[in-house]
């Protein structure tokens, strides 16, 4: 068989860091590594679901998703200029709403994606499926990489089109304040020209542990959200998200997912509608949350590392000794303490040096993970 | 609000001339416009499925799927050099398998798809999406649109990378035949320089109705097969599909795969695992298409209309009236007839002036439908 030569832009994409690292987890490890809930997903919306399917089997629904719960997601979240269905695409998990939501809004013959980072590594990875130019701007590692507007703004250049910003952050677990987020939506809207967009992943919008969390849909209208159930309900595996933008870009938004996927799993449709009808729905699994993120707090203040005491998701993460690097060190935590964390170097140059540790495993195992950390911290400092 | 410059690929994407016809569709049509069963999908799967989510909850599965069910797919198939599960990759639905093998088959600097038509027009679509140059290949009206091999051959030029062929095929119905494929095969591989690949969509494969229907991943180690759960099982909504392609391919496709959805709906591969799992579950609903088709070619026979007997699939073609175009027919059957079907010219130039019947519904509407049809056709004749 002679190995083909395949399209450049796939082979290029470089292998996941997090897989690496996951992939030396044993039946013994402590596993600070997982980026998805460890709760059960609550039976009652899998049961209406089953229900639906059932009595009316399984056919697609339009390619924009069932209009009920294009509604219903609109509704809910009710951003400017983005109250009704027209405004919703509903797709496979936010990681097609991201692929469709850059895929659309960059042309790659002249626009430049400009990631806010640390960062997910699939925003980039993403653009560069795409031919996208893409750019990382690093907050400060001084400021315990806070959302610095000036920083986001000063690294804008002619052909860039989109910032893409997570917020409540994964990895550094940090949140867009009002401040921040008005200060930058200011700047954005005094430049001339043609807008540059923002694109919010919020994701984690449901483990928020600060008062003053930004919406950035609510505050300037050239914005685009992602988002999805599978976060603040444990249905990572449901695959169910959706793309928030204006009603023009989500026209074309649609188009794409059309020819990608077609239409969302109408399973997952009917699950996601059976949370959106249900009152507090999406915030069922939230005091779980931060009752963990109270005791991860503690454990980290007895530990000794310096940390981000985490503003929202479900991550908290931690500095490895001056001139010890993150890959080496996830690799060694594995192989000698038999603890999973993921390396900041994943997450882009400016996070080398930090670790990523997930917090939603059984709570003395996290604080066993933690402690077994800072004694490696120690003796390799 | 500006309606602001987006990615011209996707702006550029011709809306769907299907779904303009479905728009017409009122409570009373008699539609034979329906891409998808109207049978009711068997319980079981659907429960076994429930059964494994409500004790393991919804978590992802590997990027290429549950290995399990990998495993079951590349063992069932056991096709020549896909018998194992490296060679599989689970995806939402059969669309995203098209997509992924598009994307990750061909560069878009350099390569060229050939579409055999009449064919659906998302191959299309998808390949203008990458910025994928494309070209259509028409089979001869006067042999029924039958798969010709000298045609496909012909057509062949220095950047064709790969050719897609429906077969069963939709819209045409027609069935690729041992001897066709063995002509295609045997002058493929005959030539020189890098090989051509073909993409072979087997989506209609439990819906056949010949003997001689010709597998290409048995004949050509340079295939790659999209198909899914959709048509055989009713199950559309489910968006459960996948690749099946050498391993070097399908590596990559996993890579393109991520970063566009991540990985398949959990419920749904439990679901699928259920299906391959249970002996002659995927043929489960073939009977039923078998018996319809005859129905089908009976009251064709009757109508006196010019049509293209079923070798697959669930559609009958049948030819206008000389000189009458396919759209505004469509648009007038709809109108004054309450018939919803679609017009050939959405199936590329050489299939205008034809009609595609789909007969899923209850038949004694399907043939009121082809009776008002050939009416219409014996009064604008």
């Amino acid at each position: 068989m002679i190995v083909p030569a395949l399209n450049p832009r796939v082979l290029e994409i470089p292998g996941s860091l997090i897989r690496e690292i996951a992939g030396k987890k044993r039946p013994s490890s402590l596993d600070l590594g997982l980026g998805e809930p460890t709760l059960m997903p609550t039976s009652t919306h899998l049961q209406a679901a089953m229900r639906d399917v059932e009595a009316d089997g399984l056919r697609y629904t339009p390619n924009a998703g069932d209009p009920e719960l294009r509604r219903a997601i609109a509704t809910h979240y009710a951003y400017p200029g983005m109250a009704g269905e027209d405004a919703v695409c509903v797709t496979t998990g936010s990681q097609e709403a991201m692929y469709v939501a850059i895929k659309t809004l960059l042309d790659p013959a002249r626009d430049e994606l400009l990631v806010v980072e640390p960062a997910f590594p699939s925003y980039a990875k993403m653009a560069r499926l795409e031919g996208v130019l893409v750019r990382g701007v690093a907050m400060d590692e001084r400021d315990d990489f806070a959302f610095d507007p000036e920083r986001i703004l000063s690294a804008i250049g002619p052909r860039t089109k989109a910032v893409v910003i997570c917020s409540p952050c994964n990895p550094t677990a940090r949140v867009l304040s009002q401040d921040a987020a008005d200060a930058l939506v200011v700047a954005l809207q005094r430049r001339g020209g043609d807008p540059v967009w923002l694109i919010h992943d919020e994701i984690y919008r449901e483990q928020t542990y600060v008062d003053d969390a930004a919406s950035l849909a609510r505050l300037y209208p050239y914005t685009l959200v992602t988002n999805s159930v599978s976060k603040s309900n444990a249905l990572t595996g449901l695959r169910l998200g959706w793309l928030l933008a204006p009603a023009p870009v989500t026209k074309a938004a649609i188009k794409a997912h059309a020819w990608i996927t077609s239409c969302a799993d109408t399973f997952a449709q009917r699950v996601a509608l059976s949370i959106f009808r249900t009152p507090g729905a999406l915030q069922e699994h939230a005091s779980w949350y931060a009752a963990a993120r109270t005791d991860v707090v503690d454990a980290l203040d007895k530990s000794g590392l310096r940390f981000i005491a985490p503003e929202g998701s479900f991550y908290a993460c931690v500095r490895l000794p001056a001139g010890v690097a993150s890959l080496p060190a996830a690799h060694a935590l594995a192989a000698d303490e038999d603890v999973i964390a993921v390396p900041g170097i994943a997450f882009g140059p400016s996070f080398e040096g930090w670790l990523r540790l997930s917090w939603v495993g059984p709570m003395p195992r996290v604080i066993e993970g933690i402690e077994r950390i800072a004694k490696w911290c120690r003796a390799a400092g």
